[in-house]
């Protein structure tokens, strides 16, 4: 690597704002950020809470990522933004578009501008329920191994039901679709003058953890697609048999996108990713490395090399794509379902009572402060092996063994226990299920030694972060980098440009470093070990009861 | 029965207070009552909650019977005074006293004035766990039939373990105590001169259900109390074999005690009894119709001819002693360990954060005010078979099969899961270990078709009642008497006054009419069918869970 300066920009497409970081590819300095809000999204244009619909339009990203790296570069020097070389994407996945033969989002066409079936339909979309359970019912009916490296359960928040929903319930543009495409790979081929569905470069992490790709059959047949839909099939010679991994070069800024953006034209461009997996880069991710990123859910992303685990495929989790992390390693994708999101839950039920105080601004903040006081009444109690058990399924399981269907409990309650016996054990619960995705990997072969995490949560809640310790009893290691996605996104970008002959190098060169490191006390790990033994049992008996199931 | 003026007296002493009820035996007309708290106890004296003793000195219940007495008879005319012709006594229990060779409370000897183990050991003393644990593991050992008809497990809060406790713990009153007595033997002792320990009159009702005393054995043997401790076995010749139910003349009211009450000499005084089953003939129980008094708890009574359960022990109830409630019929007790009790909880956990409110006025009042708030919420929403279940074992379980250690759960739980939604399910757990209950004597051939109710819960809590009869399937009459206790104990006078023959005619007569009655309602009922399968899955399930078991 050469000592002169090179800048590379991850850019981070969120839920709500598309985030551009410029980072020094020597040493992963980070050297400006600018972020913008989804200037339709947030206006609650296209979506209906009430059904599920989540909905984005392709400029929202377009115009979004503009101001985004504006306000990036316009923090750097002309000699700073001439040095930048490289450029990739992280996004939120999957989060496909539906496009026509030339590879257009359908809501770029006049005609199709505001039907927000023709947009990008959002991860958390979950309009798509039934065209899940066909897929599902199918792919078991014919004994296919589609799902086998997925988790086995389609989900409605992929790709294949989301496009089925459209066809199957909206004619106009079941007339025009021809394709369909990803975010992360539609931006990637916008910027670098290719989004010809035949040819755009197809991120590897999304087509194999979402659209049944691999390695072993590409995508699922002509004869499955016709089955659950004629149109589907037609789309097939318009789809792909390759995809890439991310450092691949997707091809190089366009003369008109390096004026859109403000930077040097012919720069690299990396094949793109879906956040989670980059954050996991970003974050540092190794072999034995579990990196979490802890916010109102968990994702759990790892990597094994391919030698490690064989052919075998690991049961249970989400998803398991060679290379979908780090090129040459197996990635793999876990999580739990709900995290800080129960917290949030419990924060708000115990809010009912405030409705009826008077002074409404004491109201909110009273509401705004329940967790920190009830962390700081926790925080003086020990463990207790004959305390509250919670079941931490309140928004149905991911891993082991997905189910959405499955819910929550509170366990060992007696007429003393309190507020902050039960939030405890629902911190507790939260750990307990990291630790059963981490024993379910392991039971089969995977190692874990320590955990990465990012996320909120693991910033903001050390008493959270330490509970987590004891009860996995592993360190874990919160990383420095508050943009961790869009941090992995740069290193991509680095490698891409040719700064780094591999990611592993990138990471050891960029890679942030760790603001805090949580270890195991070993006296509560004993107690947690009793506690955890209590709340296995919980989810044993919990599968059998129809009220949970 | 002649149609002359004809009063009785109930006395009831409760746990707080002792209550004087003075009725028109012709027709069951409250003509005055008189409540009298009790002076030491209420300042705390003797007792201490963080070790579970619970003490009463025998003079506070002799002060505040006076003074209720009084009370009540100052409301009287001097001729409707004289027309006073019977009384009759029901205390809490078990609730006994060590006493000295002539069946002195020892706690009325000057040397242990002071001493808590020479006082009244309430009924919620829950000192003797051990003692308690080590009769019933004698009784095991020895394969005995005593614990058959009081439910297969013996309690710390029964007279033999709590004896048994002083007796191990405190050597001056081991060296001198001779017997024991209990509460509503000794104060009808009292009044009636005969306190003596070899002839007193005994109560079948309380030597039945806390003693270990039948029809067939008598009290325990000789051998036994000699294994446990060998000054009980010395107890032996100055306890009883023989016991009496209530409606008999114990005796006649002495002039000192007419002079210290303000009513006439001479008169009959009933046998007494533990309040509960008082309470059961002050609602009018009869064959088929349970009583519950449902308050924090639930005591549950009803009675069975002989011939109906023939010779047959029903199984996982608290007892079953023949005349324990009516003469001539079986009484049977259960219950459920916590009922409004439950509630009280769940508001007392959701007003965690309303420490932080600092107009302290307010913060009172909406605490107050979270169980009417709730409800008013909850009546809005009908119930449904994909809710929140609860399981109501906060404070253990009492019938069926005893077991204090189990404990509470909330399962079903989501992130929409709200406060009104688990208050539901609490109430609705409540019911449904009331119908278990039900169901259980059921399935051993008694026969119940309907419930009268008293206590607080029934006269304050109409949508919980409404859910109870939902879910009962079955009409829940409201008793309008607030004072059952002290109208059954009126009820017996008026027998051991020979103003009745009997007590059911007594209670044809005298019994209280009913202020409001609950009915099934079909749809309500159909949906609770289902949720009821439910909470009969979580007992199982829970049984098996070392968490709650």
């Amino acid at each position: 690597m050469d000592t002169k300066e090179k800048y590379v920009i991850g850019l981070d497409f969120g839920t709500d704002s598309c985030r551009a970081l410029v980072v020094d590819a020597r040493n992963g300095a980070e050297k400006s950020t600018g972020v913008c809000l989804y200037p339709r999204w947030k206006t609650g244009l296209y979506s209906d809470p009430s059904t599920n619909r989540y909905r984005q339009h392709p400029l929202d990203y377009v115009e979004a990522m503009r101001e985004a790296v504006h306000e990036a570069v316009s923090q750097l020097s002309s000699d700073e933004t001439a040095a930048i070389c490289g450029l990739s994407f992280d996004t939120t996945g999957s989060t496909p578009a539906l496009t026509d033969a030339n590879g257009i989002p359908l809501a770029l066409l006049p005609e199709f501008a505001e039907d927000p079936d023709a947009m990008f339909i959002l991860w958390k979309d979950h309009m798509a329920v039934r065209e899940a359970e066909q897929i599902n019912a199918l792919v078991k009916e014919r004994g296919l191994d589609y799902l086998m490296y997925e988790g086995g359960t389609y989900s409605s928040e992929w790709v294949w039901a989301k496009v089925l929903h459209v066809l199957k319930t909206n004619s106009k543009i079941r007339d025009i679709a021809c394709s369909w495409v990803e975010h992360c790979d539609w931006i990637t081929g916008l910027v670098t003058g290719n989004t010809q569905p035949e040819s755009i470069y197809r991120s590897r992490c999304a087509a194999g953890h979402k659209a049944m790709w691999h390695e072993r059959w590409g995508l699922p047949s002509a004869e499955f697609l016709q089955e659950l839909h004629p149109r589907l099939a037609d789309m097939l010679p318009h789809l792909f048999t390759e995809t890439h991994t991310c450092g691949v070069k997707a091809g190089t800024l366009t003369d008109e996108w390096a004026g859109q953006l403000g930077i040097p034209a012919g720069i690299a461009v990396s094949v793109g990713a879906i956040d989670a997996h980059m954050g996991a880069v970003g974050a540092s991710v190794a072999p034995g490395v579990l990196v979490r990123i802890i916010g109102t859910s968990t994702c759990d992303i790892m990597v094994a090399r391919k030698e490690e685990i064989g052919g075998r495929c690991i049961s249970g989790i989400c998803g398991q794509v060679n290379g979908s992390v780090l090129p040459g390693y197996i990635g793999f994708e876990a999580g739990q379902s709900a995290f800080g999101d129960i917290y949030a839950w419990f924060s708000q039920m115990l809010s009912w009572p405030l409705q009826f105080v008077s002074d409404k601004e004491e109201k909110k903040r009273i509401q705004k402060n329940i967790l920190d006081e009830l962390t700081r009444a926790v925080e003086l109690s020990e463990p207790s092996p004959s305390s509250v058990v919670a079941l931490d399924w309140m928004n149905g399981r991911r891993t082991p063994d997905a189910d959405q269907n499955v819910k929550g409990m509170i366990a060992g309650l007696t007429l003393g226990s309190s507020a902050p016996d039960i939030y405890r054990a629902l911190v507790e619960a939260t750990a307990f299920g990291s630790r059963r995705i981490v024993e379910h990997m392991q039971a089969q072969g995977l190692r874990i030694d320590s955990v990465n995490a990012i996320g909120g949560i693991s910033k903001k809640a050390p008493f959270v972060m330490q509970v987590l310790a004891d009860v996995m009893n592993m360190p874990i290691r919160v990383i420095r980098s508050e943009q961790a996605c869009a941090l992995g996104a740069a290193m991509f970008a680095a490698v891409a440009a040719g700064i780094y002959s591999d990611v592993s190098e990138a990471i050891l060169h960029m890679g942030s470093d760790v603001e805090m490191e949580y270890k195991p006390e070993p006296e509560r790990v004993k107690v947690y070990e009793e506690l955890y033994r209590k709340y296995l049992e919980l989810t044993k008996t919990a599968t059998n009861l129809s009220l949970v199931v």
